[in-house]
């Protein structure tokens, strides 16, 4: 009984995440879904983003919280269009939330569309909100065993921002185990060491995020 | 539909977790139910917090985890009695997982119960294992607009464990602010400023802690 009510939720899920896919396609958008713990530093990480694409890459952001719109406000601040979905309790987003806010942009005028999901290692991973790729952020002051006890996000992601790099030394953290460890769960993902306070090593993350967006643009003119 | 069949789980739960709790009540055993992010220090507070108490309280353990008995072996080595449980996917605790472990300890002989939730800033909390106390921890270097992002913990809590302390100084954190808004949303809270890491302001909090577990004894034999 409960499995097939499961199964009800995420087949509408799935097929509202194919709507916003094809909408996403149409319009030559490339859509990058952000996940990691609360205050692994997803919104920061963000905004040094942001600073570096604007000129280059036209984006727009999707904020995810489940109360607030705290985040949508830091990401306004940079000049780039943004819309906050407040969860009201959810732990996640889902593709129909997504979907209730993508008549507010102008989908023809843009490069890339950043969704920052709600603060949660477990819980988003399972829902497709029709994206391009999965990126996860996690802080290294959350500790090194966090990848083989949440190996989901790990597995899905196409990349992951190790960030808060800077206080490495001030942790108990072992940098070479945790990314052994990321590598055993996929071995295809990228890792990112970046500070996003200090700036060190976003313009890595920021190159490679742009390649993907002009490979998709790419594709899609060579069609 | 859906309010519906959420409601039945629910359900479910409390009716559990009435069952664990006259356990527990029966044999006198104090019981606390710990949550917080993923990397928060959930572990190591509750490390420190057994070295404390060991030889006034008599305590046991219940790990909740995803995947992985990490965190159990790490409490083992510390001489007390634990059970790991994996959820196996899922993102919180329920009151059945707790009760499937209950019988393999001798609550008799117990005067704490301490249940280490899965690393979730949300979904735990809304569902009850049959505590007499949830417990919040809390990184500082998560920033301090968590509170408000995720008010549901931090009123349902007893307490909250600001932890790694140690490294206020290398993040951006008012903790002014952080303090203000915690007791916005619960002003009955009782805050510890902690590092498990260090050991500064462990000793406060296990002190209040004793002190409850030593006021449900009496409360008992005064009956």
């Amino acid at each position: 009984m409960e499995i097939k009510v499961n199964t009800g939720i995420l087949s509408a899920n799935e097929q509202k995440a194919v709507e916003n896919r094809s909408l996403f396609e149409k319009d030559r958008v490339f859509t990058i879904n952000i996940m990691g713990s609360p205050g692994s530093g997803k919104t920061t990480v963000l905004e040094k983003t942001i600073d570096i694409l604007t000129g280059t890459v036209r984006l727009a952001v999707i904020e995810g919280d489940i109360y607030t719109s705290k985040d949508a406000r830091r990401i306004e601040k940079h000049g780039v269009p943004v819309e906050q979905i407040n969860t009201g309790g959810a732990c996640h987003l889902d593709a129909k939330m997504v979907s209730g806010v993508l008549n507010k942009f102008d989908l023809t005028g843009l490069d890339l569309m950043i969704i920052e999901n709600v603060g949660n290692l477990v819980c988003p991973v399972e829902f497709d909100l029709g994206e391009d790729l999965k990126i996860a952020v996690l802080s290294i002051t959350e500790g090194d065993d966090k990848p083989m006890k949440y190996p989901l996000l790990f597995r899905e992601s196409g990349a992951v921002i190790l960030n808060k790099m800077d206080i490495l030394e001030f942790t108990d953290v072992d940098l070479q185990a945790l990314r052994q460890d990321i590598y055993i769960i996929n071995p295809d993902i990228k890792i990112f060491e970046v500070s996003a306070r200090t700036g060190q090593g976003i313009d890595q993350w920021a190159d490679w995020l742009t390649d993907r967006v002009n490979n998709k643009l790419k594709e899609k003119t060579a069609k």
